[in-house]
């Protein structure tokens, strides 16, 4: 279980949400207070869009968040007005940079916090979802970024809601084919540089936490709080999506994971 | 292009052959000199077996081998009968821990130097090869940790050098039918902890240089000589194998690849 | 703080003691017990000596042991009758390998738990007492390396109790003068290759937890105990050392840190 | 020997110079030119100054430069109108990041290449000059921070490049008083956000190579040029240095090492 944080509004430097509240990103890869695993130090990651570039600058680093210097430095000086920032606890993939979130392929980007049944017995299925010119940006092994080339396959740049909910449909029926009783929990947040979506999905009834706050300026989702001020932090409730666009609107919406549609590759 | 050493013999500390000699395999990784690129600073390994224990030590990391101060305390304080040490170049896939060499399998160990035609192009196909109870063994994302495993799903275990053949004929022909005009260039040594077996192989005449020393009391086999004493390295032919075996029997074969017998999984 | 054990006694793997126990070291690294803080992920570090060499074997490492394949495999293969192994929880110094514990020099190893006063208003003055011929092997930051360098200095290879006390005392009246009510709590191993020595000392009553545990074969002494059975876990006194010799005799003997006598260098 | 690059001019990615040109940083950390070991592969940096902080932002890593994926992200991403790279080749201090360029205090950022006399010999002598109040941010161990330390201790905020002079022949003297015969080489970029400062100085003749390019817009000063066409690239004559102000001008000047004027602390 993974924590991450998602940000869309005026441009802003990352530390203000990363490294300086009270139960910032920073605090949170030590002391962790809604997961399973209060310690989130198997690498972490930043991703944000810059007004020069159309794909997203990624820094991703295989050390705990809690003792990187460059971190600080990176989240003080960079400025971003849609920007995202991840720790991991890995669920069994090795502490690698290519393992680390957010993901990015052309300008979209992607992060996630969850877990895709028993993944060792999936695995094989779920890359096969992978298109052949997507695969070679398969440079990784978590669950995580096969699910992301699969959704990109799935036709994630044209209908990113209805790709996610293509693709979680046929890997909700690859687990369930498994036989394995463990669920796919899936909270993901994806961007292609305008708008921010995020996702808070399960296949039984423990979806992992989500929350957001919007001040009309500024749309934050996160994994928990990021200070002990509760009254402005509303949950994303299980199997719903919030989407908040470049025009400043933010809207929750029911995420329902349809039939299977999928067929592998070749 | 990768720079590698396997030892079989009496015990001894893994330092006499990896870091003391002139040109020992630390001198390689800033200056090797029948290499296309002179430096092989994208992580290093050791394997090594030990009386004690059945499957081989492995020892990966990303820095470059000669800044790395663990690794001359490990070559000083681990002795054993049978062991490998690896220097990596990459040829295109990420410096991670799990794309270093050597690759373990239960008591079986592996390393390479060389390159599978175009990569990005067969990978799909070589993968496939992977039996599913091997493939949550793929942690890492490098054509040789592939060529392995498909290895092993082709019988190395019953048979080492039937099943090298075997895959190698196999993957030389994805290459073929893949249009590349990039051969195979196999350089491999595998051992199960007894017997040393080592490859020189490549599609076409441009076989990676390997040389070997056998003074009776130990087998050295080597991407390059340690030593400007040529006197004692002779070279492996291209297309042949090298086998020393536990009554310290050595010797060179010629390694050929058989047609195509290995299908995918599934 | 950190956590750390100690083992004398027959040879073994550092398995037995490191990674293998329901609390081993690796556990306490994300769940320390009887520390401050509960995550011990700035690091960690190996020392142990061979039959074939007087100095010891050091590998050192930032990474969460946690997640460090390298150490399970080190921990399998290496065999010794007498090693150390350090996680780090970093009192405000850089997380780099050579901040890392354990130091040694020559064939003294030594490794320590604790903090030395406000270490950056009285650094200077103990690395004043470093000898200019020991000054080379300062080569990271620590307050830990400082004060294991100038007790070498004040004859910790002739008198190693006597020397420990000496830079002790030295140092208690370093932290006093300067005027910080922060104690210095030191809490230590030591050895020559030969002999065990473990200190428990604090400037007030804060002492750090040691145990140690005597079955006659072995001497294990930890930080916190490896498992749940308190039976057999005796806790060693504050302001005591422990001496654990070849002969398999073991002593808890009173330390008191007698007034200063070290002056520093030019 | 390291590489360095320092710019000054409108604002631009640092890509442009760092990671774009054909002999770029990236290319220089494998294959120096003008430099004793062509291998630049000890870790490296960036530092650079944005609109919105007074302190620069510092990125350093251990990895060598040419395989670092966040360097090139970095590179594209952030934009700025004075910042520094550096590659390094350690001349002995360890492969860490606290010991890699460039080096900040407060507003101010300097880098090195160079050796500084037989520095285990006379590092004592130098860290003696940095003031108590400077001596927390010794945060490494290399003679590049230490001096730089010194520098701020010899009043480099008011008066830059007196207090390098001073310094300078202050520790040119430490080292004539050792009885080395290795020269002091000293080739530095420095500067406050404002104004460049670059420095080609040796106390005999072997002044490591610098040159520099002034298109008027853009000064660019670099210890090889960054690519074949040597029409623009102007040597800095040995024993002078370059400034470029925040007027645009550039100024090439002698630069006389003045007799020795501080004292060591306390």
């Amino acid at each position: 279980m993974c924590r991450w944080i998602a940000y869309r509004g005026e441009e802003t430097a990352l530390e203000r949400y990363v490294t300086a509240p009270d139960h910032s990103l920073i605090q949170q890869s030590l002391h962790a207070l809604e997961s399973e695993g209060a310690t989130n130090g198997d690498g972490f990651g930043l991703g944000w869009y810059s007004e020069s570039e159309n794909e997203p600058g990624i820094y991703r680093e295989i050390r705990p968040a809690w003792s990187d210097e460059n971190l600080r430095h990176l989240c003080r000086h960079i400025r971003s007005r849609l920007f995202f920032a991840h720790i991991r606890a890995s669920t069994g993939t090795a502490t690698t940079r290519t393992n680390c979130h957010p993901f990015s392929y052309g300008k979209w980007m992607y992060m996630h916090n969850g877990s895709i049944g028993e993944w060792p017995i999936i695995r094989r299925k779920v890359e096969a979802l992978i298109p052949d010119d997507l695969y070679p940006s398969r440079i990784g092994t978590t669950d995580s970024e096969a699910v992301f080339l699969a959704m990109l396959g799935a036709g994630l740049e044209a209908d990113p809601v209805g790709a996610t909910a293509r693709t979680l449909a046929t890997v909700v029926n690859f687990v369930k084919e498994s036989g394995t009783e463990k669920p796919v929990r899936f909270t993901c947040a994806l961007s292609d540089g305008q708008t921010l979506y995020a996702f808070r999905y399960a296949s039984d009834n423990t979806a992992t936490s989500l929350y957001y706050r919007d001040t009309g300026e500024q749309v934050v989702v996160v994994s928990e709080p990021l200070d002990m001020d509760r009254t402005f932090w509303k949950p994303v409730p299980a199997n719903h999506l919030i989407i908040a666009g470049e025009d400043r609107s933010v809207s929750v919406q029911p995420f329902a994971v349809e039939p299977p549609q999928l067929r592998a590759v070749g």
